[in-house]
């Protein structure tokens, strides 16, 4: 279950502190570049440690491809990728060792595998979407030869939502904020819960352009539903929204219809998406990430014994994860819309006759 | 891709207008006694036009099972029930037959598979779900016997939002209602739209209480991760909240974290998943549906030619898809769980031995 | 564990005696004419009864398609097709109820799932493969109209080897003999294990011409790897060959590999494929059934509570099974290269970008 | 389609000449006790050069564990395993780079895709598959604490037959002879191919015993058939067989048949599986791999230009693949019964009870 995808699919693998993390992308058609220094500028985009708005660790995510890749093109085999983890000798863990970590995975991990790597909160760390990354990256390479952008940005913090969308600065943004409007106070707010030794949550937006009609897989393979998969899937991650999401529920349909002319919708409430499948507009998500759980007051939890304890967090951590995690949103779109192209080649005969005249 | 889980798997099939619909429930334990009656209660849930709230379409919805079951039990084989179209001779689909309904999956099925079922909406209408609760009453069936419970009302219609929950109240509500306090309100709210020939969104909550804690397989068949898609696919749906959902993140991390005591969580905000595993904690998932995009004003539109028209629906719809819905939620929220426990089996070798010994 | 097939696949379900067996085919491009008749047509190769050399019992194999298909082409959707036993009401089964017929699946089934179907072998019995010959006639539909063409026939019967292949004659063959000159033989074999109340085993050739190279998934989903999945799977299948298959690894090297030339292939002991992918020359496939373990003579078992017994079976059976099997075999490797068509569309970007331009 | 099993499941990557091959395993159990030793003495037994009998390449085949183990215990997250190529820096392929070698994979990759990394076969070499010993390893590792022993041996080579399996004189013979009497001969025959700059094919036999009665998945993922498929996935083989296999079809139903008795089967013609289900005999499976394609005799064949032309094979090369070939026979073996093992915990509902009580 360490596999996503149908078609374009990857299956990743890594502890937070173990030797190394990685993963293999398969699936991927022959004859695409690939250009590892953009692989790796991705990687680059979610690494910590760049700003004071995210943790001050340090690792290096620096990516090798071990396979897949022959004379700078892919061959339609496997591409495995690996990422070693530098300063996996590890510190002391003997203060969470034996306890849970509200907030974390530490307790189901451990009651359901009856066994856990408590080492940086093993594989249920944050740090396994750099997997994500380095595969959403080989995606990316795959769906802009069609024509399809993929984007990102933060379009709220700690309540303070933006009020437009500009991908561009997002793109230059510290804490990549679509509205430089609100830049300033959502940065305050990131820097008041520090100082309080508290976190705060915060939405992603993620775009996608020029993505052709027709992708998304009826009935249980739908673009909207794997979106929600993906995007619930990630850590911290609490609610998803496509176009209006929410706020459509309180809308009267004739207001939330998007009526059709030929030069197109008239609006875009859908988000691009009608029936699970995509109508050519722009595809639009919205990621809810709650505070990061890891916070620097003394919480009430249990240990491994199930008796009462105090656990008090010290070290580096990121005041709110939605910020790094907006590129990891933007990497699972890109691998869902990787597969969505493949798996929709089958749609119609006359894409049959196309190739195998 | 009209299969959804992975051991606890269904299979559905029909159109809205065709001969049949149905599906095969494949994975089930052998030994499941299976109550048909019971089945045919929860068809009759889903089935409209049981109150001036909901389309005045009548469905007979009668559910027969053709294999599968033995002298009153499972037997391990593939269970297929079929739900045949009582009222399949059409009437006259001349005015949607070549253009695209604003809202609907029309345009999307149109331009995917370059044919489309006019009918009723084919495929694409909500009434492929009558396949789901099928199936979901045989996971129900199965987990029920292992204590856990699914149920559901709805929270929030047209944006009057429910002050509290009482799941008891829903079962006798007609529109489902999880508090009475608002109840009148939110039937006013659906009346008036039925009288404007508009129509209203509204919001289901599902409930899963006594579940086990170690459902959820990481990494890309997470148990939030898993509701999510299910969820999002479902007709109308552009949101999914799992928990406190999208007012997480505007939570403090001391604020959102659940503590915990030796006695259980102190809090729910995670909606009783950690790390994409269930905590042993009440499962809590809010679905919000779009209105229903079949309103009675004039549309504009595009016809199959690409050139500019109007659309005037006439017939009979559900003002607020949400409440029916709620049903469908509880079908596919208890599938993913019949789905998940039996994936957990695998978590431990001690399981393993436990069977094999 | 009912489906089979990535892209296109297909489920089935239904008990020899229970109400009604079928499938759902899932994934099947949309355009495709339906012929109904053809289907049928099929159906009765397969059906029982026909000669003297099957078993006389009578089943009607009318297949029914409930969804799917629209004005005679199919729109992407899956296809349900549902066939009902006509004369489900039993007879006694006293006499195998409680005991496993030796050679047959009675005694597996059993202590797998602690309940047994019991009637006619339930989901064991190979009634089961009349829903694989109406999915196969699907996916002969469709690769027919990629000039792909797949046939079979019975090239041993007892231990009598046909000394050529005639697929022409075969078609018209009670025994669907590939040897008219040895058919005779062929025939007086079946014949005389009928007289001694016994069975005889026999050996099906499956051919599949005009594929096109490339087909086949390497690592783990290759086409001869899928072919003995399929073939294996059928009941009473002991052996798989491709091409010279056994004998191969009695040859040595410089006689067994197939040179090239400009012109094509010089030999085929590869049976069409190398590295699991099609190299564009018939596809040879030989498939060993053994001989029905359904006999008259009387046979030592045990009952459900492992005290010893004996069995001694009345009724009507084939008396070798290879026979109705080669039509099932042909219906396999049909699905298999429906399948094997839709996953390599994905195999280069040059194929994506004439159908993404 | 580089992934294999459902619930167990391992993905590999690399190519013969590649940086490095490895593979992830996942969905295993949580608690086994991982022995390195164990995996690296299984990677030595498929390890080339240790006699004359084998190609005198040398590989290291040194195994590196880079995740999913803590210490020395599975936690149930994946194992990713991997393998550097030592002696990546190649030599000179321009003999090889723009033609297609006789009875390799090199016509059908490069067709399929487009583009070959010719290097040593590439994906398709037989290197491929010392990542699925690797995981075939994990897989033993697992089911010997069921109780499961899986074991090996040749018994065929050059259509010479082994009259007796003795499978611990396999164990200690150089190719591998399950019969010591005919073992000179077998040997003779691989040096005289040698000699003659030829090569021979030869038969594996896999053995397992103490499987548990129920194994295996009706309808499509039988026993029979995962293990046909599997090992008809392997390079060079093109024929599987089950118990008595092809011989099967030649016996009367009266002998083949396997007659019960309270004490267990009175013999064992169907080497442990009816109806795709293990019934507690032992599984026996033999596999039929053709002569090493690679001989030294000058061949006809075309090039990527589609011109005739010779090819005159120069280095080093197994004169038999079936005698390593019969290590990874066995890893897969093991691999299918662990996924079994798995899949099987959901057929009754008094499994499920025993767990979540």
């Amino acid at each position: 279950m360490n596999t996503f995808g149908e078609r374009f699919r990857f299956t990743t693998f890594g502890e937070s502190h173990g030797k190394a993390l990685g993963c293999i992308v398969d699936g991927v058609p022959a004859g695409i570049n690939i250009d590892e220094e953009f692989i790796q500028s991705e990687m680059d985009r979610r690494k910590p440690g760049k700003t004071k708005f995210e943790t001050q660790r340090k690792e290096s995510d620096r990516i090798e491809i071990l396979s897949g890749v022959f004379e700078g093109k892919t061959t339609g085999t496997p591409i495995s990728m690996v990422l070693y983890n530098e300063n996996q000798k590890s510190r002391d863990y003997s203060n969470v060792k034996d306890l849970f970590r509200p907030g974390h995975a530490d307790f189901t991990y451990f009651h359901k595998y009856g066994i856990r790597d408590y080492r940086g909160g093993g594989r249920s760390s944050a740090r396994e979407t750099s997997a994500r990354v380095a595969a959403g990256a080989i995606a990316k390479l795959m769906i802009e030869q069609l024509g399809i952008k993929v984007t990102s940005g933060i379009c709220e913090v700690a309540g303070i939502k933006s009020e437009m969308y500009d991908f561009d600065h997002a793109k230059k943004s510290e804490i990549f904020a679509l509205d430089k409007e609100v830049e300033l106070k959502q940065k305050k707010a990131i820097e008041d819960a520090l100082k309080e030794h508290d976190s705060v949550g915060g939405v992603a937006l993620v775009k996608a352009s020029g993505v052709p009609i027709g992708l998304g897989e009826p009935m249980y393979h739908k673009l909207d539903g794997q979106i929600a998969n993906a995007m619930m899937g990630l850590n911290a991650v609490k609610g998803v929204e496509i176009g209006d999401g929410c706020e459509s529920s309180r809308l009267k349909g004739s207001v939330n219809n998007d009526q059709i002319s030929s030069k197109g919708f008239l609006s875009n409430h859908s988000g691009g998406i009608l029936g699970g499948i995509s109508n050519g507009d722009d595809i639009l998500v919205k990621v809810y990430f709650k505070p990061t759980p890891s916070i620097f007051h003394e919480q009430q939890t249990v240990n491994t014994n199930k008796e009462d304890t105090k656990y008090h967090l010290k070290g580096r951590h990121d005041p709110c994860v939605a910020l790094r995690g907006s590129v990891v949103c933007e990497s699972m779109l890109s691998l869902i819309l990787a597969d969505m192209v493949l798996l929709n080649m089958g749609s119609k005969m006359e894409y049959l006759q196309a190739i195998y005249k």
